[in-house]
């Protein structure tokens, strides 16, 4: 048994470290019924006119302007309706003085036309029309390409496809569109004493709880997980399955960390590539790893992140979260959305010098520190969120506002 | 033509019948791998205590406390090393006075021991162990059932399931779960005008955006949208396609709600359910109609949304997607994430009476409101959120801190 102390690292250091790392980018095709919550590979310029030709914004009559100057409701101008305009027509008559075709909001403007009299300050009977209120050219109608010309500037590389994106890509007729791949994340759980779901439960095992936790933690920064795994706590078995995996864009394992009984990751990692970071001062999750492996084209990026739940996702969401999530390219959108103040339940007291990760549960718009060990399982039951305590600050008083992070995602 | 005016309901009413409406929530079993962002059928009671087993929590050496007592740097108490028990080993000596068991984190601890000396203040020589510090029961140990014991309450019907519900889950070595079935959504876009992707773009016509946005709108609430559809504005079309989707929970229409020509869809719902509201006092969005028409088991739902997209999308953020959420079940958590405060960036007049939706691009941590009609297409491309006029405000002034709302959602 080893006595290895950790030699712990800054976090900010560490974000730095992290912030230097790269993968590569890969770019698919997707059809856009399944772009929801991909991110755009390329700049996109409109295809076409908006709109494609002159249209009504009104239901109403398309009128020459000049022809109702005038007109007020005592003493109204009387038009000649010639044709009757719905969205999807194309109009077969021009408008001449004298005369107006009813028009459809969205309906093309008729030859010889320059403005739509909104139908509610008009009245008909038969083929004659009364305007009862002046309209000057322009009026309630769009010009082909007003919105936007074909070849303009649309949509960046970068965005993020949300619902209203999605519909302004629509707009231009596309089917398909390139984005990002989705990093792939490999999740391994290392523990001689962990089982699967559904196994018996023997004296000394536990259920594995990272694995899952993790790839669903995984999905939430709009990466893929890769089959998760538990691998016995040796030398070989990490080495082999990490091996496994060198096609992945990151290896994410729990476990296996601390200084003491059982700390083979460190050793495997060094041997395979380098070991960047080991040991964080934070808490909880001081034991955590970094390195990178050669891997096919660029190096795969490796945390090792503490085997207790708790630790494993707090590490997860301080460390690892804003790497996935940049290199998905939902970083800005999800750190625009993420956060929200609320105020203390109590006094919570951090040791000084390193920085804390604290869950909560939010009542009635408070968020009380869940005060458990990062074994505890119930503490993931009941957590609403984090907050995060930085290394200089020793307490936050009752009351205080404090920025609790969602523990969800996409 | 008709010249039919919209008898225009207040917002908040609107919202109560809306809140009035009920569909049954189904069940389905899916395996904790497919739970990702799904919501809790029912309780969840602990199936096991946890940890199972009393168990060391540091690396160390399980002891007697007593056999401790008086130990210090200066002056060490020497126990005899018996055996050395890592995570998933099961123990096969008894701790009994003078000797102790080297434990890995998570291993269990042998019978006799109550406590474990953490491997840092302790010094080793083959099987003797300097013990540097005494400790006391329970210290560095958990007892069994000590997180939760089995039988006890764990997660509630209605969670969403995150990634650290699903750890909790996994603790339990549960392989499926029980979920509401997501509620699902027929997207039904109406227009003469309209066309599919990739279509020819003849004169008239336009590309259709809202089946798309739409339905990705609806998967942010948790819903699943059914295959989208556009039909022709006539009444046999329209009520041909609303009666294939007796079957949907709830079915949304665009375009077709305005007075006068092509108003078809009011006619339709009145003929086969019942019109609820046909006109709302917001802008954009004025025409929106609700209805129920009668399904198989209860009531289908039906919303019917103005056709220029920037309002059909208003409206669904407005009044479908506070609604959709609730029968999915994910609407206090997505309240809870929901909207941020930031300030306007020029002043804003707002018509009385009547409630605004506006849409803004964030730029420096200032919300702009983006100032285009809402046919714009543009609109939807820029826009990061938008934020709500209440109807008895007219003017808010620059710099005032407003609540974005975002447009993404699950």
């Amino acid at each position: 048994m080893g006595k290895e102390f950790l030699d712990l690292m800054d976090p900010d250091d560490v974000k730095q470290i992290i912030g230097s790392l790269n993968i590569g980018r890969r770019v698919e095709t997707v059809n856009l019924g399944d772009a929801h919550q991909r991110v755009l590979a390329g700049d996109v310029y409109s295809t076409i006119d908006l709109p494609p030709f002159d249209r009504a914004s009104m239901d109403g009559y398309a009128v020459r302007a000049q022809d109702t100057f005038g007109a007020s409701e005592d003493d109204p101008i009387t038009l000649t309706l010639i044709e009757k305009i719905r969205a999807g027509d194309v109009p077969s008559k021009k408008i001449k003085k004298g005369t107006c075709s009813e028009v459809g909001t969205g309906a093309p403007m008729p030859e010889g036309s320059d403005a739509v009299v909104m139908v509610e300050v008009t009245d008909i009977r038969e083929n004659r029309v009364e305007i009862l209120e002046a309209v000057t050219p322009g009026t309630n109608r769009a010009l082909r390409g007003s919105d936007i010309e074909k070849g303009k500037f649309l949509l960046s590389l970068g965005t993020l496809l949300t619902a209203d994106k999605i519909g302004a890509l629509s707009a231009m007729g596309l089917k398909e569109i390139p984005v990002f791949a989705k990093p792939t994340v490999a999740v391994i759980s290392t523990g001689n004493e962990l089982i699967k779901p559904d196994e018996d439960l023997r004296h000394g095992k536990l259920y594995d709880i990272n694995s899952e936790s993790l790839a669903n933690a995984v999905k939430s920064c709009g990466c893929v997980p890769l089959a998760s795994n538990i691998v016995k706590d040796d030398y070989k078995s990490l080495k082999n399955k990490i091996n496994a995996y060198k096609n992945a864009d990151i290896i994410i394992t729990s476990g296996g960390t601390s200084a003491g009984a059982g700390d083979v990751l460190s050793q495997v990692v060094e041997d395979m590539g380098e070991v960047l970071v080991h040991g964080i001062s934070v808490k909880p999750g001081k034991p955590t790893l970094i390195g990178t492996l050669p891997g096919e084209n660029v190096d795969v990026v490796l945390f090792g992140l503490p085997g207790y739940p708790v630790s494993a996702l707090m590490i997860f969401h301080g460390f690892v979260a804003p790497f996935l999530r940049e290199i998905a390219g939902v970083k800005e959108l999800m750190e625009k959305r993420d956060g929200f103040l609320l105020p203390l339940s109590r006094r919570y007291h951090s040791a000084r010098g390193r920085s804390h990760y604290v869950l909560v549960k939010i009542e009635e718009d408070i968020a009380d520190p869940i005060l458990k060990d990062s074994g505890a399982i119930t503490a993931l039951a009941e957590a609403d969120g984090y907050f995060e305590v930085p290394k200089n600050v020793e307490i936050i008083e009752k009351g205080e506002q404090i920025k609790v992070m969602p523990l969800s995602g996409l």
